[in-house]
């Protein structure tokens, strides 16, 4: 795993997170990792800002979840006053879950205008992929090279990111995404791409699969944050289409206004099939979404139906209503755009003649910066330099990428001017200081 | 779906009801069901009392989940705290769910050390199968008949209950629950039972389907509740385990001290691999578990690793550990053993000489009520007039079973002596006036 504690490594540690860390792996066992060199150790949080026990402040530049802030005082209240109230499922009629389910599809073009509520993006994944084998008839997805869709059979099935320990099928096409850096660009880039959905549709269609859809992160966040050219997924999902499948949007990490837009998928002048919600949707709170057209969610209702005990709990989805209510009244899909903006321009004179850094590219405030070695390779160790280095100065950020090279910078969406500031500051830091 | 509402049945509701329904299916659409030939539109609860917005209060006899209570204030309390404080995921190291792990683990015999958290059965029962299937190198799954194991693809593939609408795949066994009211009674019904299980190994042996193992909800909730004969699950483990298998525990809907023991499984004298948790866990926090042994996790987390955003998160964590607080506080297994057999007690005698009662069976509060026609054959028409009957009387119940015959009493922890003696009431009359 990129970024992962490696106990090995024998790093010095407090005597207390040793023996914490030495329960942990007692009781929680091999499948958990921990990020980072040297463990970080949180007690309380706020804002953008995470504080360990002696009251350090790291600045948070990671965490899409608690995207209205960490312990945002508005979720917390919501919460609160449902669980003292009802918290029950959806077999029985309850307001809420309707009031936000029709608030949440105004905010989608139509015809996607109907929500089925899960726990986590894996559950909204995995659902789409058997509401798209329903409709279609088919097995084959189409995924990107280095995609991360999530932890249940079907969702780890189209995650290679999850390393060779995870097999992909051979149901499952892999797709390049458009390298900024390294491929052409422009026109030049999109052919390549098309090229690549075309082989892989005719692929199936050699081998008898029938084609069930294509499913991308709108913004292909483990390929290394792809944005460009604008419009690729779009002619992607045309071909799909002709060829019977359906367009699965993941918009899991760029959902809910970090791009400056309500969707990733905004970009690329596209409508999907389905669209997976998750991650950032309750600011914490387990709740997730998959939102599709009557047309086909009529047809798998009648036929399978679907229940999720928890999915659209009204605690669940008074959270989710009050993270709607903050990113709308404090205008946080323009503030993103505006600080993303800002971020990069920093970014960019932070690192102008340093020939490690490729590129940075960004949408809001998900930003990449792209590490290099003397030959223009991905280079992996820069990158993990440049994290642990913000780890030591307080800054959290993580690595990601087919070639683990790309720095992932993605705040909670509070993240202030101040707070800006300090990153910018801290990376030139870790810039001079990895040189 | 067994109690579902039928909207073309033409029940007279309230016009706010009809109108509220007509948004519900526009916005969440046909994969939705309500229950009951008059849905429940409940605006708060309480204890086991879910009230309407007229102020009727509604005797919850059915849901699992709210196990400590509706609007439980420990529960509320350790939420509102934890999300005022920090709520991150498990790449940071954070107390909270260590301790809880470390309490939760302590509950299970050896070598059933370890924890893997999820957010929903679902999603646990998925990971269960990952792991089993990486373990064993096997495909083939040992379940019941009309099992309910959850709605990840791979959980619907082995939840024949969810209708001929879901394909059971051929590498999925099923087996006829023992039926202590159709079938021979004690060792004759197991050895029945242990032939099938032999038949299903052999199966998969002859088809060259290497077998990974078996999963059965320790009460067989959805065929029916099917207790006896006590001790044919250890010996199916035995079995499934020579063949290679794992053996895999269910204890969503038994476990958390519902059948007077912390776990189904231990009716059986029965050391599962893996223990699947859920429902109760969190009081209706999305919050899950697979319980399993160092050996088993660690090959799995070597290879694969397996990461949950929201899996054990530190407010779900402290919804979990309100939950046993309660339990154990307020002696709540004791009060469910204690209580389940005076409404076993009470439904026997309420149902004494009633030829369409075949059998009152329980565990603690898990109490099912098997109804027969004429000829003794599963009469589902007369379990759904129970039911309704019993809506009637603002009382809550469903039904379930291979059959839809056997009434499903399945209240939270914390019903009291008055409910209890409300519910038998209740259930005489609607005897009364179905008859």
């Amino acid at each position: 795993m990129v970024n992962g504690y490696d106990a090995a490594a024998g790093t010095e540690l407090a005597a207390s997170d040793r023996e914490l860390i030495r329960r942990r792996e007692r009781v929680l066992g091999r499948p958990y990792r921990l990020f980072y060199r040297e463990p970080l150790h949180p007690v309380r949080a706020h804002g953008a800002h995470l504080f360990d026990a002696d009251g350090n402040d790291f600045l948070d530049a990671y965490n899409n979840v608690p995207v209205v802030g960490h312990s945002n005082p508005r979720v917390q209240e919501a919460v609160t006053a449902q669980l003292g109230t009802l918290n029950t499922h959806t077999r029985y009629l309850t307001d809420g879950v309707i009031e936000y389910a029709e608030r949440l599809t105004a905010l989608f073009p139509a015809p996607l205008t109907q929500a089925i509520f899960a726990c986590t993006g894996s559950e909204a994944v995995d659902l789409a992929l058997r509401i798209a084998r329903h409709a279609t008839g088919g097995e084959g997805i189409i995924i990107t090279r280095n995609a991360y869709h999530g932890t249940t059979a079907a969702a780890a099935a189209i995650s290679p990111s999850l390393g060779p320990g995870n097999p992909i099928p051979d149901t499952v096409a892999l797709l390049d995404a458009p390298d900024s850096v390294h491929g052409p660009g422009g026109a030049a880039a999109e052919d390549v791409w098309l090229a690549q959905v075309r082989a892989a549709i005719a692929s199936f269609a050699a081998r008898g699969i029938p084609c069930a859809g294509m499913i991308v992160d709108s913004v292909l966040s483990s390929d290394g944050l792809r944005l460009e050219p604008r419009g690729f997924l779009g002619r992607a999902a045309e071909l799909v289409r002709a060829a019977g499948g359906l367009y699965i949007a993941d918009e899991v990490q760029p959902g809910f206004g970090r791009t400056g837009a309500w969707w990733g998928f905004a970009r690329h002048r596209l409508v999907p099939d389905l669209v997976v919600l998750g991650k950032p949707m309750g600011n914490g709170m387990p709740i997730s979404a998959v939102i599709g057209s009557p047309g086909l969610f009529d047809r798998f209702g009648a036929e399978v139906r679907y229940f999720n005990t928890f999915g659209g709990n009204p605690v669940s989805v008074a959270a989710a209503g009050a993270v709607l209510d903050e990113l709308e009244d404090r205008s946080l899909l323009a503030h993103a755009a505006r600080l993303g903006t800002l971020l990069a321009d920093g970014l960019r004179a932070a690192s102008a003649g340093d020939e490690r850094v490729a590129e940075v590219r960004g949408a809001g405030l998900f930003l990449g910066v792209e590490m290099v070695d003397g030959e223009g390779r991905p280079d992996p160790a820069a990158a993990l330099g440049i994290v642990n280095e913000l780890r030591a100065r307080r800054i959290l950020v993580s690595a990601s990428g087919t070639g683990e090279n790309v720095l992932k910078i993605r705040p909670p969406l509070v993240f202030t001017e101040a707070d800006a500031e300090r990153f910018l500051d801290g990376f030139a830091a870790a810039l001079r200081a990895t040189r």
